[in-house]
């Protein structure tokens, strides 16, 4: 939640978990500013601010400035007082955090997996390598609040589980967060892997932005869409999969989907090292593609560019549809530098309409391969501090 | 604002104005029923359903059933309290309604205008009818609270204002709340008209889905989102202009728009009509179209059902983006038959993923010629009844 939309949602007769949400920015603030804002009564907001006090969630802040007198006191957002455990598994890579509740990284592990292992494997790993890095932090499992789980296939987000995810098919309908909340004593909360790398960009980076696309570029390609400042996951948490959608007049190609011409069958980091690989270069994936355009080798160079022409062919539709002011390119495809960007940015200012790409940003995303822990890490924060969560906490 | 949501943002300390939210869905409640759903206590409901009585927002509602002794008194949201003027403006075509509080239309007119006669001569004729039509529903300007319009091209929601609007270019930046503002004493708020078009079938037809595409299609293609239960208008409220997107393997028709191959070019109204004049047959825009379909033309039905596939090209690409639950397709073509739609789900069911088709139901317009004055008016009764304005009216 941004500030601005936690300074909406706060009534005159808000509780203590809604006057909460006016500190989450972490600026200190006096009892009187606080009842200035919310239009509550001093010895209200006193009572609340001591309850928040007592549950650690808010600190004293050091005395402010003053023309004379005692100084007032101010008080904090104490993103300290707890921890959360952030996972982002990928296909054969699992990315674990142990943040603050301002997602501040406290301890971080990448590791070599294969989520084909099965739900039983990897979730027993995740729980005992996310207790140890727990520890690692310095801290105890008594102060991890919640666990937030990325995972590659589309999920249902209000039970957090796989729906006939297609790399993962054993997965299917895992309860993910009953296996890992007995293990861990924390709520969790499972989402699409690249609707947390949207929402770990957008609030990392791009807080103010209300309407975002983020394009995970990698062994295959998704979308995560910000709107009106949320992320939205559809109907069935299947929102964002632009991997799968025609690319014009490139129809004999097939896709793994069992249709033809899919841009992941195209323009995906795997799509490109096979053609890289037919034509005789050594390339089985994308970190081969982008080690070869590092190198400066000008096939692959090419190649990235052509796919980021297609990228973009799927990406202009995208643009006409949301009107979004700004496209992150992330995944592992898009750090081999600009020509990935280079070739969506020609396609799509020319086939969008200037409406909507007048004031357009598309850009590289900036936290890289913490995209995902990062949003992992948010929405397990978002969960346990929201008006309710800390009504509940406190009350 | 569904009932769901409703209840949802009502604290425990809730205001008169959040009260009457629960009070939306028109269902009568005891003081004692809302001081159960609220938390609230039985003296405090009593204050505020006095002040929302005062306002006439609220009214008695009958005495119901009782086990013996005095019946307690229940209370329902008074829709004919107030009245709005919605107004779905076209590009020769002006719809005018006046409805309750709960969108009921109570009167309304149309007629043929022709907005490029700009927007003195358009919102003037707008002014005039509009009393007058809320003077033949029975009431009086004093009843007028809010009015809502659309208008025929991308508008700055927040400030009512067409953005380069191509087919009515002396409207732009034309500031439309001021001038209906003053001249009929009520706010005002202005959209696109495929945007409230949505707005209007969601809210009457399907409140309950959450994510739902509306796709006009008649002389021009647009669509609206209805996105985690809201409208979705993206950064500079030009979302869902899905017209200019490129259809494959058609790229030499030219578009007004300067590009080539897009959807409107191909599929729209217009565009059918031009196929079959060149064909021979008399047709100059949809109206003709649907004319020749409905009259058992062959020729017209074919034409017809393959812009419902180069349309449903377009919308496999939406619904992997967007994965809604369901599409509405509206607009006077929709309105010749079932070939329309069939073309659109026979590519839509083709080209998308499973998972995003499961669920998906492709259903023609319910509301058909009235979406736009009943989603005009929906925005207009939002502005006046939320929480702040009803705190606001009654403080």
């Amino acid at each position: 939640m941004t500030t601005e939309e936690a300074l909406r949602v706060v009534p005159r007769t808000a509780g203590a978990g809604e006057l909460f949400q006016l500190l989450r920015d972490g600026q200190p603030r006096t009892r009187a500013e606080l009842a200035a804002v919310t239009g509550q009564a001093r010895s209200t907001i006193a009572a609340r601010i001591d309850l928040l006090m007592a549950s650690g969630l808010v600190a004293p802040a050091g005395a402010t400035t003053s023309t004379g007198g005692r100084p007032p006191a101010t008080f904090a957002f104490n993103p300290d007082a707890r921890v959360v455990l952030a996972v982002d598994l990928g296909a054969t890579h699992a990315h674990l955090a142990v943040t603050d509740l301002a997602s501040t990284v406290l301890a971080e592990l990448e590791a070599p997996i294969s989520i084909a292992d099965g739900p039983d494997v990897i979730l027993g790993w995740v729980a005992q390598t996310g207790e140890e890095l727990v520890r690692s932090s310095g801290r105890s499992l008594e102060d991890l609040v919640s666990v937030g789980v990325g995972l590659p296939g589309p999920v249902e987000h209000s039970t957090g589980r796989p729906i006939n995810p297609p790399i993962m098919p054993a997965w299917d309908d895992v309860d993910v967060p009953g296996v890992l909340s007995t293990r861990l004593g924390a709520s969790v909360l499972v989402d699409n892997d690249v609707n947390i790398m949207a929402l770990g960009e957008h609030r990392t980076e791009w807080p103010g932005v209300s309407d975002l696309l983020f394009v995970k570029v990698a062994t295959g390609i998704g979308a995560g869409i910000i709107s009106d400042g949320a992320l939205r996951r559809g109907a069935q948490g299947a929102a964002g999969d632009i991997g799968h959608v025609a690319v014009s007049d490139r129809s004999e190609v097939p896709c793994r989907c069992g249709n033809l011409g899919c841009l992941e069958a195209i323009a995906s980091g795997q799509a490109v090292a096979q053609q890289l690989a037919a034509g005789g270069l050594e390339a089985s994936g994308s970190n081969d593609v982008v080690a070869l355009v590092r190198s400066g080798d000008l096939a692959a160079s090419r190649a990235v560019r052509q796919a980021g022409r297609d990228i973009g062919t799927v990406l202009a539709g995208c643009v006409s549809l949301l009107n979004p002011s700004m496209i992150v390119v992330g995944g592992v495809v898009a750090s081999s530098g600009e020509h990935l960007i280079a070739g969506i940015r020609e396609v799509v200012y020319r086939r969008s309409l200037p409406l909507a790409t007048q004031h357009l940003r598309i850009v590289a995303s900036r936290t890289g391969n913490r995209a995902g822990v990062l949003g992992a890490s948010a929405m397990a924060v978002d969960h346990v501090l929201s008006p309710e969560a800390i009504d509940a906490l406190i009350g």
